[in-house]
């Protein structure tokens, strides 16, 4: 006779994507999707800013449509995220306690890397760290890209530009992602850096040996 | 010979008018306004959610449309209330900069009195007192009416009963403003509670006395 584990399903894994634009979020959350659901696991993809009504006043804002102080787009994206985390509908809380794998394309470091140099990176920081109902990533995959590459690659795929996108300002935002990462790591989160001038593949493969290793899969 | 100041005329004054629906902070805020302009005085009023699009998501999850987890509805409290000060068209801070007295029906007293009371107070008190966009008022005028007569009133003179307006609900609003008090006086806030079951122009008398010495006009 065999005893068979009554125990409640564990947990999916929160795995976050981060990286300047260009850097191959998409196509590493795509392939890492692809390496999740062939270990046999449910996994849900998202991103931020959200398709929320939220959502689009974020983006009507970073496209410089309609321009907002650092503090109340902080604050806009701490609802987006609160929403995003908890909505009983759309979000991906339920999701996680359901066993789902969770991978989400941007999430709060990219608004203390943006946000948060242009007021009190503090504030920004507590007001989410603090929040109730926001979820803590079991790990954060920086794609470490070179600021001039990563224009390179802007330049080559899109027409419109958004507004951090130009070689200086990649550069300052890349740093603040540093620094950011080590205040965090301080406070117990998991961030891994991986060098994202590789080759797709290779980038995926280092990608998926971090995950396996700090998710335990 | 006389000599005159050359110095930069000093800043309006900052007031708010906080209590229960119903307890009359729109007529008492138009009779301090008119009381203000007779003494001189450029007055600006407005009210809180604002008009803005963020309003208006606030507004349409406090009507039971759209419901939003306290959280959610605090981050989104927030960034109405910093576009309310901080934008460069439509906010008030640059109004009180040039001199106009800027009278607010409701302000952050109330996000902490409502959804301070179905989540971490702690979190939604510092993230409105560290936030370096949000003016702190002179003077916060609380019209303290019997939460018994607050229904009364509010059916008296309304068609559509919003959520909080039953009378265990608003006692225990009424308790937690005067606990949020309690907190924001050690701060140095200054708070006026004024009897609000009083005759109109009695309670007008006294929100007069009280702007007068506290405002120092």
């Amino acid at each position: 006779m065999s005893y068979t584990s009554t125990s409640a399903p564990s947990t999916g894994r929160f795995i976050v994507f981060e990286g300047l634009d260009g850097a191959g979020k998409t196509t590493q959350l795509r392939l890492l999707e692809n390496r999740l659901r062939g270990a046999g696991r449910r996994v849900h993809c998202t991103a931020e800013p959200t398709s929320s009504a939220i959502g689009g006043l974020i983006r009507d804002s970073l496209s410089g449509n309609h321009p907002r102080c650092a503090e109340e787009l902080a604050a806009l994206f701490l609802a987006d995220r609160i929403a995003h985390n908890a909505d009983p509908i759309r979000g991906f809380g339920r999701l996680l306690d359901a066993g789902t794998d969770v991978i989400s394309d941007r999430y709060y470091y990219s608004c203390f890397a943006y946000q948060g140099a242009e007021t009190d990176l503090d504030w920004v920081m507590d007001m989410h760290l603090r929040c109730p109902a926001l979820r803590r990533p079991d790990l954060c995959v920086y794609l470490d890209l070179d600021p001039e590459r990563a224009v390179a690659r802007i330049s080559r795929g899109r027409e419109n530009v958004e507004i951090y996108e130009n070689a200086r300002k990649l550069t300052e935002a890349r740093e603040r992602y540093f620094r950011v990462f080590e205040r965090l790591a301080a406070k117990g989160e998991v961030i891994r850096v991986i060098d994202a001038d590789a080759d797709e593949n290779a980038v995926a493969e280092a990608v998926w040996a971090s995950v396996r290793e700090v998710c335990g899969l």
